[in-house]
């Protein structure tokens, strides 16, 4: 068959180096340990040895282990339940990809339950031909899929002055990864017809919150997608079921959930949410506005603050990058609190505006020490500190808080939020 | 800002082609039978405006909305509930990942019920350094992120004679996509010190089942995985929790889940699973063996079995295509049962060994039509008509039918499994 092996290259590549595992009595002595920590988990005992007993039998549809417990995080919390931000736990977050269960969700009227075969998608304003779509008309169209982030414009608005929140699913935990699928909006709009001089949109989604925003014709005749699907299904109820925006690398808010309208129009309509709120106090006393594209970012989901290191030896430092420009170009790491970087290991393929994961090797010997990390993007960017990014800002921004985060891994293993 | 749009671009670039939607009075028309088909799920009728109520509050892990009704199929129905396949609705799928809750599965024994922190993997056999490792040890170590199909070899084995399983779940439902993250099995098996002469490993999983499979030290060494995410976060039980190989490109039953033994040895073990089972018996009366890559492949998965087109008029052929040894290069789509062809759009970025997500444009004119979907990799290999392989492979094979697949869509619209 022609896949037997042949030789078995068991030569390491660097002999030389410190190998990673312990084996032998040692790692028996650190089993021993391993062995007495209970599983997290309600229920029953696992059974000692799984291979002895009949498994459960096979479900239509599957759910995690007991033993996961990973969730969102609801905030803040002088706010009722059904107004706020759910943060993804990204602690605990593997690869590129957010699961669609833990996937963050920011909502200011709660989650609508939203029939499919009765929502309707009007299109209309400054257009040839007005239409009314239905979900299954607008699944029938061409479509693509596209792994994109999202990223509410308020992540990290705890940070501006001392560190404040105690994890990375708080300061960072407002934006997730997933690949869309659905239609382009430049189709909709040439089937409609788009008139002369037209050159912004109204999107409006269908909760109680009256969420408008206002987007360039420009930007929707280029990449936004009406999506439909999310990570190979239908959209979470939390992130836009049945139809949502997706606009690549724009801040969350604009990536309308729960799609019911676009007017095309000749000028923004500064709604409520886009005048009221999504707005930047400078020094000068004037305020930013329709401050769209999310700039380069990046975090250390491990070690992050809440964690513990269980003692000196190798650990792989890992975290997310993005950037609303288009790729990660590179990601630097520093280990003593910014005075010297080095680059990480980026994970392939690096997608425009999708999260991009990075790793770093390193070995601790028990010191205190303080972590960051640094995203490039491709049009060569570099996410700023703090402290020039509060020199050009000010004090009195609330969003867009894209600036360097410090962890630090105290001598007892414990992982603080920091600063340098 | 800078992103003001400038110019509306709303002049179609192809102003001569018949429009996808149809607008004004025709789509009231097309409206009024819409709004009569209820919607599928259980409990009250959702909101005639989902906009003059508040939401539902925000929950920690959130599902799908109850209108989405997709699960697996367990088969065959012969067999008990712990044996046999799981089926993942392809029908229903969209993009190149699938849910980890409709990922496929086989199973042997049930589900194990694993409690990770007493779960060890125990490397062995003709090594240097003899290691027992927790899953958090192994979770410390170098890790990646890589997308990867995985397929039973025993996908489509009852259409080897006429037409047999109505839907595309039940003809090609067992394979399914996702990210994996785990530890390069090569990085393990260096740490250990494979002696010389080792040219294969043999390995285990903590199930009931016995399985045990042999694989090639140099596949071992090459790309193999130990995994423990999937889709951003832990393996779901079905799918090995919390440890299991992924074997890219190679048959599902050698990616063997609820990993618990490497033993590095110098030949195959036939074990039981391999040699009872997973063979071919040839024309000339002898079996292969060892049968591990799967051959290119693909399925049109709309319009498929089961399904029904509401009317002539335009829809997107769409379907998926892998390749066990490599990328997949070009998916020609057939509508006259294989008579002519034309090359389908592909998904990017294509990944090597993962699901491509192939589309193409059609317009039904309400006739009796043929369809067929051809893959063709990397490495110039062309999908097989099932003529073509039969001839080769004789009727006794149960494993490795990779033969084209053909739908027919009926005048009344309804697609069925047939023979071009």
């Amino acid at each position: 068959m022609g896949d037997s092996g042949t030789s078995p290259e068991s030569t390491p590549r660097d002999p030389g180096r410190r190998r990673l595992l312990r084996g032998g009595a040692a790692l028996g002595a650190a089993l021993v340990t391993g062995a007495a920590r209970p599983g997290s988990s309600q229920g029953p005992p696992a059974p000692a040895d799984p291979s002895k007993v009949l498994g459960r039998h096979m479900v239509p549809y599957t759910e995690r282990s007991r033993f996961e417990q990973a969730v969102k995080a609801k905030g803040p919390p002088t706010m009722p339940d059904e107004w706020g931000g759910n943060f993804t736990p990204l602690g605990e977050s593997l690869g590129t990809i957010t699961p669609s269960s833990l996937f963050y969700e920011v909502n200011r009227s709660g989650v609508p339950d939203i029939d499919p075969s009765r929502h309707r998608l009007l299109i209309h304003g400054m257009v040839d031909r007005p239409v009314v779509l239905t979900v299954d008309e607008i699944k029938r169209l061409p479509s693509v899929s596209r792994t994109y982030f999202l990223e509410c414009s308020g992540n990290t608005q705890t940070e501006w002055g001392a560190p404040t929140a105690p994890t990375v699913q708080w300061t960072h935990g407002l934006t997730s990864c997933a690949e869309w699928t659905g239609v382009p909006l430049s189709l909709l709009l040439r089937e409609a017809g788009v008139q002369k001089g037209a050159i912004w949109i109204l999107a409006e989604g269908a909760d109680g919150s009256g969420n408008e925003r206002s987007l360039p014709m420009r930007k929707a005749m280029d990449d936004i997608l009406v999506a439909y699907g999310q990570n190979g299904e239908a959209l979470r109820p939390e992130n836009g079921y049945p139809l949502r925006l997706v606009v690549p690398g724009w801040e969350g808010n604009v990536n309308v959930k729960w799609l019911r309208r676009l007017t095309v129009t000749d000028r923004p309509y500064m709604t409520r949410i886009e005048s009221m709120d999504h707005t930047a106090l400078m020094p000068n006393g004037k305020a930013r506005h329709l401050m769209f594209v999310m700039d380069a970012k990046s975090v250390i989901t491990f070690p992050s603050g809440g964690q513990r290191l269980p003692g000196p030896g190798f650990y792989e430092i890992t975290g997310l990058a993005w950037s609303g420009r288009g790729r990660v170009r590179r990601v630097d790491v520093s280990t003593d609190g910014g005075k010297t970087w080095r680059a990480a290991n980026l994970q392939e393929p690096i997608l425009p505006f999708a999260h991009t994961r990075f790793r770093f090797p390193w070995r601790w010997g028990g010191e205190e020490t303080l972590f960051q990390s640094r995203c490039v993007d491709e049009t060569g960017y570099v996410q700023p500190t703090l402290a020039a990014l509060v020199k050009v800002r000010g004090l009195n921004s609330t969003y867009h808080n894209n600036a360097i985060q410090t962890w630090k891994v105290a001598a007892d293993g414990s992982v603080h939020n920091a600063r340098a």
